[in-house]
Formats: structure tokens, sequence, C-alpha cells
């Protein structure tokens, strides 16, 4: 093989520096989701394609990964069947098993799988990587990281406040300013029928691109659908209040809710979740949306999604109440609310705004130069000295060059080199050189590890 | 769908409970990786075919899981290939990629990819699931995962050194008694030449099954081969000498390879690594095993295999020394060493000794008691006060009735329990009970999380 190996496109190598930054997102996020009591699962990366087809929408199932099977895939297969080269009907005989497209449907189908291990109200999360054969496209890649946390078997608005504080919790972790927009699917039923329209789904997932295509674009779709213009535009002049703050918007809605049970009822809810938050210290801005949809159809109640402030990358964490999740798999009246938070996307804004401290890019504290045969065993003592106060350091595994030594410390970010030859040896001390300074200092081993961790 | 949904065989759920043990094996793993001074890196899950195909013999090929290509997958065969219906070449024009078999190739492909950003000597580590379509049986699985830790770019004896000083460090943090077992290829050859036969790689294919299959079928598998029965017996004399002890080993080795150039250089090398290690304090025992082989073609040096002590159930840690690895994606020159921990077989040896403690089952140190909409801001209060002070908690989401809450607080492990209802409220304080005692006591809000971090 002559030219260089690669990787798949739309996947990514990470490197130590990248790791590193991920590891401060995934352990912020981790011990949030930990300080609220919420408990870790994991699923496996590959699930029945029974349990994947037809829960994302027809374009979902085309995105799927799928495995062949192990084996003969062929034997099954009749000639006839080869012939028509039909690759879908032919995927489904050759692949039973699929890559995970999201944590929500394994989460829905180990809730239905454990039911009877699980003590409800369920507070999990989960984070794991996840595949879609969408085209890579910059910030969209084939495997990405979601970090999700949920709780089923509980309709309380409680759950939408605790999931608030920990998106705030989170970002104010990470250093990051978030908008949260708050919307609630109730409402947007309830003006679709003050506007005239029971088409929720079809509005809900036109809303949903307003971002993107303009208002113009999604009226046009809706007209598509067969809505009457007067109904869109009274729609629209409803949920295009921009100019009023989150009361002028309450008491407008209720107004105009006056008729709508379904209205009624989500204006409660909304209601009561914002007096409950302004209760809180919150240092996010909090946004009721009328606009937000998240055309994810299996919304039920408070639709949730986080923005920067600083960066515009799109949304950085979204989620929503979803009251029927379960049902897919058989299992009714198990209500739960979740909200799901996009790593590559929250390591991107933290890139843009220069979020990553410096010091995450090393692992040694020191380096320990080797001298050779001789000297080793009194390196190795060292070296067994530090790490037994928990300081990270290695021996330079050959007695190579001084300058080559010193070149690796040096790109290896590595602030500390430790010198021990003869010299030392003999009076059980060490050289004690600071990569940044320059400065170097003879101190006893006794002392090494205590001048390290107080520098 | 009425049946209960279920998982791909091999495959599995991690419920909390097994996440949090898992995650102490991890960060047990993770954190003597860092101590002495090894750099994470993560690779995709899926790698094209052509960096996985040939690399693990043709058993491996076998075993890989091919993931079909997007869209029309068919549009490039034939009619005449698909009648030949022959799997093997169909599965290769419908599948480009596939899923990673081990951690070793693709990071012999990130390194020769990345192999001018990298700093060598290299030392990395990487923990990830990998996928075999092996037949699932009794810890065996079809996803499962690996703990690597390798330095390439060194070809000094105190990588070996090393990586036996964290394989000791890691199990005696884990309370396991492990016996290191050490071999190196160089001294198989130089067995075999003095035996009498070139062909090494047969000989440490089926030396490698001895542990399962015992010393007649190994016999009869390198006669088979063509290897005369002296020479076989010959070979099993030397290799068989288990009631010496290492120095014994090491002078009987002495005392036969005098002639085999390649078998001076390895008994150099285990002479060498041997006196390295009897001088630090290690806590594992050091076994030189002559019969140890480990299956894989590409170690050229020292071989390093883990056990137990206490549990009969294969290897736990294994690895060894190998020249050549970056060669096959065009890289040479580049040595490398290095093992993997097997968590898997490391948390069912944990779990047979009863080594998780009972505390890693909870995660909330506290329930705060639902008692409505009245009491609620008092709660959110609360919360916040045990939240700051970085102890888990959380409210239980609905006023339900008293014995309900508490049995959610049992049933989750969860060890105390608070209590803020009118009167609390008017006094500012909360009556904390603790699940284990029973007991109850009335304190104010502020001495808290004092009472329960003391505790």
């Amino acid at each position: 093989m002559s030219s260089k190996p690669s990787i798949p496109k739309g996947t990514r190598d990470f490197s130590p520096v990248e790791m590193i930054r991920r590891d401060h997102i995934f352990n912020a996020i981790r011990q949030v989701f930990r300080l609220y009591g919420y408990q870790p699962i994991e699923t496996p990366a590959m699930e029945n394609l029974s349990t994947l087809l037809g829960k994302y929408g027809e374009e979902g199932d085309k995105l799927l990964f799928r495995i062949l099977n192990s084996g003969d895939f062929m034997s099954d297969i009749t000639e006839g069947e080869l012939i028509q080269r039909e690759s879908g009907k032919l995927s489904a005989k050759i692949c039973e098993k699929g890559l995970r497209y999201d944590l929500t449907v394994p989460f829905a189908r180990y809730v239905v799988q454990h039911q009877n291990e699980i003590v409800f109200p369920f507070k999990r999360y989960q984070i794991q990587p996840v595949w879609r054969a969408d085209r890579p496209q910059k910030g969209r890649y084939r495997e990405f990281f979601q970090c999700d946390v949920d709780v089923v078997g509980s309709d309380s608005i409680l759950n939408e406040v605790e999931l608030i504080q920990i998106i705030d919790e989170v970002f104010s972790r990470l250093g990051l300013s978030a908008i949260i927009k708050l919307n609630n699917r109730k409402l947007l039923s309830g003006i679709a029928e003050y506007a005239g329209t029971d088409k929720v789904t079809d509005v809900s997932t036109a809303l949903d691109k307003f971002d993107k295509i303009g208002w113009e674009k999604v009226k046009e779709e809706l007209i598509g659908k067969n809505i009457q213009e007067e109904v869109v535009n009274e729609f629209f002049n409803v949920v295009g209040v921009e100019r009023m703050n989150n009361e002028q918007k309450v008491s407008f809605l209720n107004s105009i809710l006056l008729n709508s049970e379904v209205g009624k009822k989500g204006l409660l809810e909304i209601t009561n979740l914002l007096l409950l938050l302004k209760n809180l210290s919150l240092k996010s801005q909090i946004v009721l949306d009328l606009t937000l949809a998240r055309g994810l159809n299996y919304y039920t109640g408070a639709i949730i999604e986080v923005k920067s402030a600083d960066v515009s990358i799109g949304s950085i964490c979204g989620g929503g109440r979803y009251d029927n999740l379960t049902g897919i798999f058989g299992l009714t009246g198990v209500s739960g609310v979740g909200v799901s938070f996009g790593a590559d996307r929250i390591y991107d804004v933290m890139s843009t705004l220069n979020l990553f401290s410096d010091e995450m890019a090393h692992t040694s504290a020191a380096m320990i130069v080797n001298f050779g045969a001789a000297e080793i065993y009194y390196a190795l003592k060292i070296l067994d000295e530090l790490h037994r106060n928990g300081i990270s350091a290695e021996i330079y595994p050959e007695p190579a060059k001084m300058k080559k030594q010193m070149a690796y410390a040096d790109s290896r970010k590595i602030p500390f080199v430790v010198l021990a030859g003869e010299d030392e040896i003999k009076s059980g001390e060490v050289t004690i050189k600071s990569m940044g300074s320059g400065e170097q200092k003879r101190i006893s081993i006794g002392k090494l590890s205590g001048f390290i961790l107080n520098f």
C-alpha cells in the first residue's frame, strides 16, 4: 500500500488535544447530570432494524446505516428478487441490524424492555455517538456525539424546571452565555385552532424551517398543503409577535385562546413554568418563542431549544416533552421529557470564543531526562516518587541527545524537566528546569513533588 | 408492536449500576494511563474496509461487521455477478466500510495518516468499543470494550518496563491480584532454531492454543504442518520447563541458545527487562512463561499476558512489541509496544470476587420530599443549597403520597430524605431523615449540607 490511509467521509479522528477539550465538555455535562440525580445507561451501537425503522420518518429510514448480515447473507434471496434489483427490498433481506440514529429511540426501547427492573420516575442520562448517512458538510458529521438527559414516568412540570436548571448550569460551567427558548406544542395547537386549521403537524414541520428558509417559503409550503392563505397569515400574526416580552406574549395569548381547550392547557403549562423559573437565579436568558417547533412530531408539551448568545451556529441543545414515546414499543401511559446536548456544536462555539485554556493541551507535568543505563535506576526512583504524589510524569525512553529530549518536552508542552546525572545521584538531589522560564534549581529528591505541586 | 423489543444477540444494555461499576474500572485505567504521560485519542467506529481487510487473518475477515453502502448500493453490480451469488465477492461490491475489530489497526492507521502532526515517541491510550461477528457465548460479546495503551517510535526496553508498571498499578488500584506472564518472540525463534525448525509462526500459533487444547493436540497440529516429531518434542522440552523459576529458566536458556543469534538477542532483552523489574516494588507476580505465544504474528519482541491470581477466566490484559505495525500502511521503521486491558473480563473477575462496593449503586445523596405547590419554592431553595455544595440531590417530581416518595428513595438507595412542610418553612429549617437508621433530626437549612457531607 503506498497512498496514505484515510477514514470514511463524515467521520473524524480525535487527537489528544481535541480529546482533552472534548472530555472537558463531557465532564461538565456529566457532573451536572449527576448533581441532579440522573443515572447513566448505555445501549449497543447496533439495534435491530425493526427497532429503528419508521421512527424517524421516511427521510430518516434512508439515513440509517445498515449492517450486512454475517455469513451467507444471500441464501434467503430468490433469483427473482435479485434480478428486480430493488435496493430497498433487498436491503431488508440482507440486513437485520442498523447503527443507532439517536439516543431517544434506543432509550424508549430500553425502558420498555427493562420496565420491570426500572424504578419510576426514571431519570437517566446517556452520552454516546450516533450515526447518520447524511451528506457531510461543515459542522455536520456522519458520526457525532449526543448527550441526552430524560426523565420518564412523571408529567410534573418540575421536570421541565430541572432540565432548564441543568442547561443553565452546564453552559455556565463551560463559560457560555445561553439563550433558552421555550414553547409548548399545545400552544401551537391552540394558535392553529384560533387561526382555523387542525393541521398542527404540517404547521410545526413548516415552522421548524423558518430559521433557514424564512417566512415566505414557510407560507408557500403551508399553502401548498391546502391550508388557506388567510389561515396561514392569521397563524403567523400570532406566532410572529417578536417585539413582546414573555409576559406580554402570555397575556396576548390569554386573550385569543379563550375558546381553545388545548390552547388553555398549553397556556397554563407555560405560565407555571415561567413562574417557577422566575424564582430561580438563572444566568441564561429565557425567551418564550412561539416560532419554536422542532419538527419532531412526538413532542406533546414543552419544547426547548438553546442557542449561543455569542456565536450564530444553530441550536446547541434541544428537546421537549413527549407523552407517548414508549407507546411505539407497546408501553403506553409513560410521559417523558428530555433534552439533548450537541457536544460537537458546543465544541465549535467554545473554539470560536477561545474558551479552551492552554493548559488543557499537555498531560505530563514532568519529564525525566534519560542519561543511560547507569542513571536509569535513579530516574525510575524519581518517577515513582512523582507518581506516588499523583503527579503525571514520564522518563524519556531513549538515552538520546539532550537537545532531542528537550525538543520532545517542548513540543509536548511539558512544563518541567528533571535532570539527574552522576552529580545529583551522589547527593540525592535533582535539577529541575522550568520549560517556561528556563530557570533551573537543584533540590533534594524529597522536595521535588512539593515544588511541582506548589508551582 | 406487541412483543417486547430486544437487542441484537451478543450485544448488551448497561444499567445504571453496571455503568457506575464499569466507570470505576475505566477511570482507574484512565488515571494510571495519564499518570504515566499517555495521551488519549479516539478513532471512528467505521473504518474503510481496505484498512481492515487482511489484517486479522482469513478468520478475522469473516468476523468483520460490514456496513451496507448508502443509496442505490446495487447500481454497480452486473447481472452476472448477481446470479453467481458469491457472498464474498458481492459484499466487497456493496460494502465499503466496516466496524473496527480492534484498536490496534485503527491506531496504526492513525499514526501513518497523522505522522506529520505527531511528536515521537507517541504515547497514546484509547478506550472504545470494538465489534466482532463471533458466535456469542458466556463472556464473549459481539460488542465489547478495549482499553489500549501503546508507545510507538521507541525501541527502548523502558517502554516495556513502564507498561508492566501500568498493569501492576491498575490491578492494584482495582484490588485484583495479577500474575504478569512474560515471554519474547525472539526467544521462541531461538528455541525453534535450537530444536531444528524455522516455522516459528506455525509454532507460535499452535502454542497459543496450549491452554485450551493441551500439549497432545498442539503436537498433532505441528506434526500435521510437516514438522518432525523429534523437533516438536525437543521444542516442548524447552518451553515446558515449568518447575524452574525465572532465573533458572534464563540460565537454562543461556546454555542452549549459544548458537542462535536471534535467541541471544531475545535472551538479552528478557534479562534486561527482568532486571529492571526486580528493582521496582511491584505487587504483581512476574512469571517468565515460555509457552506464552499470543497467536498474533505481528509481535516481534516482548509478549505480555496477565491473568487473575484468584479467578480462572483467561487473560485480562495482554500485548507485546511489534516492530513493523505501521508498515502495513506504508510507514516503516516505527517500533511500538502496547497492551490492551479487557474491561469486560475485568468486570467479571471483580463481580466474582465481590470487589464492587455497595455505595457505587446510588447517585443522589438526598431526596427532597414534594409536599405540593405551596412548599415547592422552599424545596427548590433547599435543592439549590445542596447543589451549590456539590451534593447530588433531587426533588421528587410529583406531590405523591409520602409512602410512594419514600419507596422511591429506598429503591434508588438514596441515603437521606429531606422534609420541609409548613412548620419547617416557618422556622427556616428542614427535617432530615437517614434512610439507613430511620433516625430524623431538625436542623437549619444552612447546616444541611455540612450535616450530609460530614456523615
